[in-house]
């Protein structure tokens, strides 16, 4: 495909970044951690790319979170360090931990069983790192409040986070009280880092992800402003079905994935600009479109003009995207590749 | 990753390909056709490779159907022709069409209103191909009888197979009233295919191309049995939640896809060999496992165990792996790297 231009120009269906909202998104996470002297250790599931991982950490390319060992790889083998794998240490990938904890300065692993603490000790790590020296050193609480993705409205999550943040800290003083000091306290979604509550100023990091790109479901639970969202796919109209008061468009669930299962008033995704319509099913390469009610009027939407979703889920949506096309106002800047696979 | 011999050593989750199977059930698909002396154009959607082209297409390389242009230029690329786009044809695709027509010796494109026939005309081809010296030419009617994935049993899916055969034939008749003759007639899902009709001995052409896999959907379909489905993901115990009666494995959305909605008696897939688990919920990269009914023996599924899941629709779930494992009875033979994006 020649290069083009402007998102205008893009062969539908494409995967388009607002640049502008990506950065702001990334800097206000950044500064509201700054502000509560907390170290955001920013998650990198949702895009697993280098340029928005240099975006999230604010270019030091150091403290991030990832959700496999691929994404591990691939950060540290383009001079990332300081990476968390935030996942209960599967017995198959001990070696390549231990492998990326020697290559790295610092890997940290998370285990919730004493097997999995088993199975490390069997693997002790050249080069005097810690895991080799003391056996196994614990560094940390890993906590995800998972829960406030149940929440709506800033009061809900800011209850999830409270108590989240009191759980955790209290499991800190007990770890003290058996002598165990010095460890660090990391908790955090989306939504409870997009709203912080002052204790969690006590904590030592937290870790959220999706708020790069946030979505139609972070506006719902409220973490986000609709226009904070930073993602969207471009489908052209291909089909008019009057019979059936149908749009076809070339958006199915392999650009899109059926992820919210529908439940949106406006279907699987809000089709911006036109609130009174809805993406009501999706084939692999289609989509159909129709008005929540009332006569469709085709003239509206030519065979070959474009409509522009924004995603139910930005994470799964992504993940369908061998690439992104990165704009500012709508001019294409830069194509970003992120990794994929295990 | 270092390579292994066994798909029990496999880094998980991983997508596994019986090969013995996958071959069966194209040469049975490829018999079926030659035996009813009707033209077999396989479908690539499901898996996007060539080596699983060159086992549905026998070996010709010739006579293929795609969903996108990215599946068309691979194949081009790689020395496929007589490629079919079965797609309403996209406005923003017409110059990419015209030169895959120009290259290979036969691309053939789908309309379904007058304004693409005009897109067409707009961009004559050159090197006196068809499409330039006539204007456009009409080669075929194209149906696809998606209605088959309704059906419940060999009886319902040969009853729309028929009526799809008859109106279709019932419509050839037609043009040739009107005086167009010599236009070829293609039929086919992979239920209708799976069970012809003898009337389907009229058409030119079918296009199934779920088969190659099949699925857990298609066995409920009728459309095979469970033990032809060719495709599984391999995924392994990494947590016991006694509390909550659950396995965790490490098999989310990112590895199966959400696709059926989880609305099986097993969940969102079969675990092969445990007809009394379900497969309750995912996250990206986590799923849930426990029992239809009464307590979990979590001595039979020790941390870092395997399970093995059978999806539910194949197309889906390939999509998400960028390798596909090959195995004959457990040893891995080969692997096999898909097309993606548009
Ligand atoms: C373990 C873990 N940490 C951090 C995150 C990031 O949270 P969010 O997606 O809400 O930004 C997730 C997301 O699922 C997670 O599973
Ligand atoms: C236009 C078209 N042709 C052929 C096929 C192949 O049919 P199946 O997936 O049932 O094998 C499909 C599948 O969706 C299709 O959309």
């Amino acid at each position: 495909m020649a290069t083009v231009e402007s998102v205008k120009d893009l062969r539908t269906p494409a995967l388009i970044i607002d640049l502008d909202k990506a950065r702001r998104n990334a800097e206000g996470m950044l500064e509201r951690f700054h502000n509560l002297g907390v170290q955001l250790r920013p998650h990198m599931k949702t895009h697993k790319t280098l340029e928005c991982a240099d975006i999230m950490t604010g270019g030091s390319r150091r403290c991030i979170v990832v959700s496999t060992l691929a994404e591990a790889s691939f950060y540290a083998d383009n001079g990332y360090d300081d990476i968390l794998y935030a996942y209960p240490l599967p017995f198959d990938k001990v070696e390549s931990c231990a492998e990326l904890s020697e290559r790295l300065s610092l890997f940290h692993v998370v285990v919730d069983n004493r097997l999995a603490l088993q199975e490390l000790k069997k693997r002790p790590l050249k080069q005097g790192k810690i895991w080799d020296t003391s056996g196994v050193e614990l560094t940390g609480i890993y906590a995800h409040c998972g829960n406030t993705y149940a929440c709506q409205g800033e009061e809900q999550i800011k209850a999830v986070a409270r108590e989240t943040t009191m759980i955790t800290l209290q499991f800190m003083e007990k770890l003290k009280a058996a002598g165990i000091h010095g460890t660090k306290s990391s908790i955090g979604s989306t939504p409870s880092c997009s709203h912080p509550v002052p204790d969690m100023a006590m904590l030592s990091e937290v870790h959220p992800g999706n708020y790069i790109f946030y979505d139609v479901q972070q506006s719902l639970i409220g973490s986000c402003r609709l226009e904070d969202v930073a993602v969207r796919v471009l489908t052209r109209v291909i089909g008019h079905y009057p019979h059936r008061n149908q749009l076809l468009v070339d958006c199915g669930w392999a650009a899109l994935t059926h992820d919210g299962g529908g439940r949106l008033p406006t279907g699987y995704a809000i089709i911006e600009g036109h609130p009174e319509l809805k993406l009501l099913s999706m084939t692999q390469e289609h989509g159909r479109v129709e008005p929540i009610s009332g006569k469709l009027d085709f003239k509206q939407f030519p065979l070959g003009s474009l409509l522009t979703l924004m995603p139910y889920h930005a994470c799964a949506t992504a993940m369908m995207h061998p690439v992104y096309f990165v704009h500012s106002k709508g001019k294409i800047i830069d194509t970003w590749k992120p990794t994929r696979g295990w």
